[in-house]
């Protein structure tokens, strides 16, 4: 593996993740209804850390290899929804909007998952506990969004 | 070109100009002090809209050619930073962090420029307008900064 395009795919994991850090949960997220199943808030932290060196390592093994292409292309993808989920949910308190992001994001995690699998056995394999954790987040965006039907968005345009 | 490929480079873009539409510029924005050399607001999204087509097209003319490794993976730095940009600078009203954002964004297409350039001439050439942009902007950002330093960021734990 290249290590220094390891780092550079982490690094725009970096970009994606530091959203989770610009846009914490606060006392927004604690109030609203949620599902027996939510995770603990701890656990995404070190979900989404283990996830990006994992799937930062699958794109490094991947990568330039001949027929890649479309596995670049899912791997872009998916780090623009994933980066944009955040300030959706977070941010704008948009969960609707949120999660035809989260829709997005899982789409493009399945065709790096496929794509990834094609080309080497080891960079599919790390790319699957990111499509069972998107499928849980998805799942959960969805839940949240149902139980808490009346929240109002937040309009930047008036603060 | 595999316009299959440039499709899922263009999602990626659509992912992090999204970014743009959620947050739009507001009167917070108007009401700062700005250099007298900055661009019109009809000017952003036609730009932006250019910009994403004309990568999207380079991506999709490199991806898989044989040592496009480190072009797919300053392309997907790029639009993680791309994505962060917005909701940083308008979402969070950090002008500061926007512009740490920025630099990271600055190098990841100066990466891209050179990578693209060194595997095929029409996708350096593709990426020659997003580096003078973002170059633009980023002074922008800077100006925008020191003109205004005692803007309050939003803190969104508070409401």
């Amino acid at each position: 593996m290249d290590y220094m395009l390891f780092a550079i795919f982490l690094a725009a994991c970096f970009g994606a993740g530091a959203t989770g850090m610009l846009f914490p949960t606060g006392t927004w997220y604690e109030n609203l209804d949620k599902p027996n199943w939510t995770p603990p808030n701890w656990m995404f932290p070190i979900m989404w850390t283990s996830i990006y060196l994992l799937i930062s390592f699958a794109a490094a093994r991947v990568a330039g290899l001949e027929g890649s292409g479309y596995a670049m292309a899912f791997w872009a993808a998916q780090i623009a929804f994933n980066a944009l989920w955040t300030p959706t949910f977070f941010g704008l308190r948009r969960m609707k909007g949120a999660l035809l992001v989260m829709c997005c994001l899982w789409i493009s995690v399945l065709g790096c998952f496929i794509t990834h699998w094609q080309l080497d056995f080891w960079a599919g394999l790390a790319m699957l506990p990111y499509l069972i954790w998107v499928t849980v987040a998805g799942m959960l965006n969805y839940t949240v969004w149902r139980l808490n039907p009346n929240t109002p968005i937040l309009d930047l345009t008036k603060i």
